[in-house]
């Protein structure tokens, strides 16, 4: 299997995303290529994955082999790296161990470490570089591409961040080998929301495998097309000013959800269940095609992911939404899809979003 | 008195610095046509200017009355604002707010409101709008160009930051009526360091006026040219990649003179001791031309700013520079000046520095 190479061409940033399932040499001598004139690369690692896969040290290991002064920090585990705090004490340490601006960070991890090391790259002195190696289905495909990185705070999940795009990002599918399913299922729901706003095939593709264990060579094709939509659309639209928008697709009630579970749903279960929100309210608006919202309730659901919106969207939930930084003002600018691969935007006042929700999910059966 | 503008052109990061003995309505007014979009303003300012100054409350109202939705929050007092967790407090209260990524923010202070306010204003929800009314003469002539913002960490000062634009600054050489003469004397290192890196007929004004208390008129002049001084550098090289290291005439030393004393040393201070070691070693390379290094030291004594480099400049001081994140690997990017107006950066590995500075200054007379 060959390694496929992405570009991502964003002017003086561009850069590659490459898909490799080709072991830890060539995903190390990739990241050389790129980061190999720092003055020293710090390599910042979930200290989870040492538990869940056998290919993280060996990566380490082959990356300290190729590139100036590698040192391994070992992150706080998953979502918990993801706060000021544990931005600090990288920082610290990063000064400490004598790295300076010519220094460069590598994360190995999934989207919390690529949000914990982007955004300490973006700060700490101002500003260096780095280059992720995303070891989830959801960093693979999402956090892979925009250069958004960010950190929780008391109000509220990822408010605060910086827009930095990372050197290189190597991902080798290999690594979700070893992914629990729980997680694998809420990447695919970045992956059916690919399909949804741009990509119509690779939602058939998603039909033709869900349930099925899925060959490694299609795996890679379809985190590759996933990979691609964003690609899209970010180029089009780096500061995400106006068409990055559409990747929200799910996400404005998605977040919420998220919120309101105390985080005890993962992302991608917010999202598939946003996305069925979303669908409902186009289907409601008469924005949506009949059938859709019936087609994707069944496709994410044998994907592994929550589709029972009507115990999830509550008030509460909804009066979340107003915090949330897509809103500009009183008007939400929510993301609807007409047709498969298809996406528009549309403005809608805060109260009669909530209502029309509220209305369209009421009108969901119980269990779908 | 006119309002004096001068343009920093950055392209689509342009904005003014206005030196604006106007009073709170035209400040206000100014600061309006540069945020009058905003869907909320949040005006932070240092909580120990209202003891200080009487002009800081009238602005503060002057914003109100012509932007929209304006709050105030006072951030903890001097230095002790620039910490991430008074950052992290800073942007929990704006989401608690309900600012949104269309708000905008408004510091008046000194170069520590201004760095905390710059650094909140580039993560909050990954970026937002600013404009800074500097109220110190070192914020006026300094934090007031460049986007520089950032915070302490323990393992240094401004060590982690960010590069974002203000949109307007306004400066009302009236809040420096209030200013302690330790502050003012501070401020003026800087613009020691503007006259010798780049206006030498800027030394000439200080050197006519120093001693005696300066017109209004002669000091907005004196800040203005500061002002000049810094914008030229900075238009040419914003990301401080390369021309805009003359700046840190000065710095390399005296931040490690200013951490050494447990910033018990005002930053102005301890760039006067800076100044001085940088001029001793540019003579004693045979870089400087002879007799600056004596007629800096008077101007510098005169103007109230510390001189007596022998006692500052041990070994412990001269390690710290290690970490100061000019450095690129091991050789220092050290800024000499050889004659008033023109500075030069010269690349000097680490451990001569050291060794040349440690020489040089046990070559200055014991009391200057």
């Amino acid at each position: 299997m060959d390694v496929t190479t992405i570009p991502v061409p964003l002017g003086p940033r561009s850069y590659e995303v490459c898909i490799a399932p080709a072991g830890a040499a060539d995903m190390a001598q990739k990241i050389a290529a790129a980061l190999g004139k720092s003055t020293g690369v710090a390599v910042l690692v979930d200290s989870r994955l040492h538990q869940l896969s056998p290919r993280a040290q060996p990566l380490v290991e082959a990356l300290a082999e190729r590139l100036p002064r590698v040192r391994r920090l070992d992150l706080p585990v998953g979502e918990s790296c993801k706060t000021l705090a544990a931005i600090e004490s990288t920082c610290d340490w990063l000064a400490e161990n004598g790295y300076d601006r010519g220094a460069a960070l590598v994360g190995i991890g999934g989207g919390a470490t690529s949000d914990h090391v982007g955004f300490a790259a973006a700060i700490y002195l101002r500003g260096i570089a780095y280059a992720t190696c995303p070891t989830t289905l959801l960093a693979m495909v999402d956090a892979s591409v925009g250069g958004k990185t960010g950190v929780d705070i008391a109000a509220g999940k990822n408010l605060v961040g910086a827009f930095h795009q990372p050197r290189a990002v190597m991902a080798d599918p290999a690594f979700l080998d070893s992914l629990p399913p729980r997680e694998f299922a809420a990447g695919m729901a970045e992956v059916v929301k690919a399909g949804l706003i741009s990509d119509a095939s690779l939602l058939d593709t998603l039909e033709a495998q869900a349930g099925a264990a899925m060959p490694a060579a299609v795996l890679a094709r379809v985190i590759e097309a996933a990979v691609r939509v964003k690609v899209d659309v970010v180029v089009a639209d780096e500061r995400e000013s106006g068409r990055r928008a559409v990747l929200n697709f799910g996400h404005t009630v998605g977040h919420a959800i998220e919120a309101a579970s105390g985080f005890q749903l993962l992302h991608g279960e917010a999202v598939s269940l946003g996305m069925i929100a979303a669908l409902a309210l186009g289907t409601a608006r008469g924005v949506t095609e009949p059938g859709l919202l019936a087609r994707m309730t069944a496709l994410l659901a044998r994907l592994g992911l929550p589709v029972d919106l009507k115990d999830r969207l509550v008030a509460d939930v909804l009066d979340r939404m107003e915090v949330d930084k897509k809103r500009v003002s009183d008007a939400v600018r929510f993301v609807l899809v007409p047709r498969p691969g298809q996406a528009i935007i549309e403005g809608i006042a805060l109260d009669e979003l909530k209502r029309q929700l509220l209305a369209a999910s009421f009108n969901l059966p119980s269990r779908i």
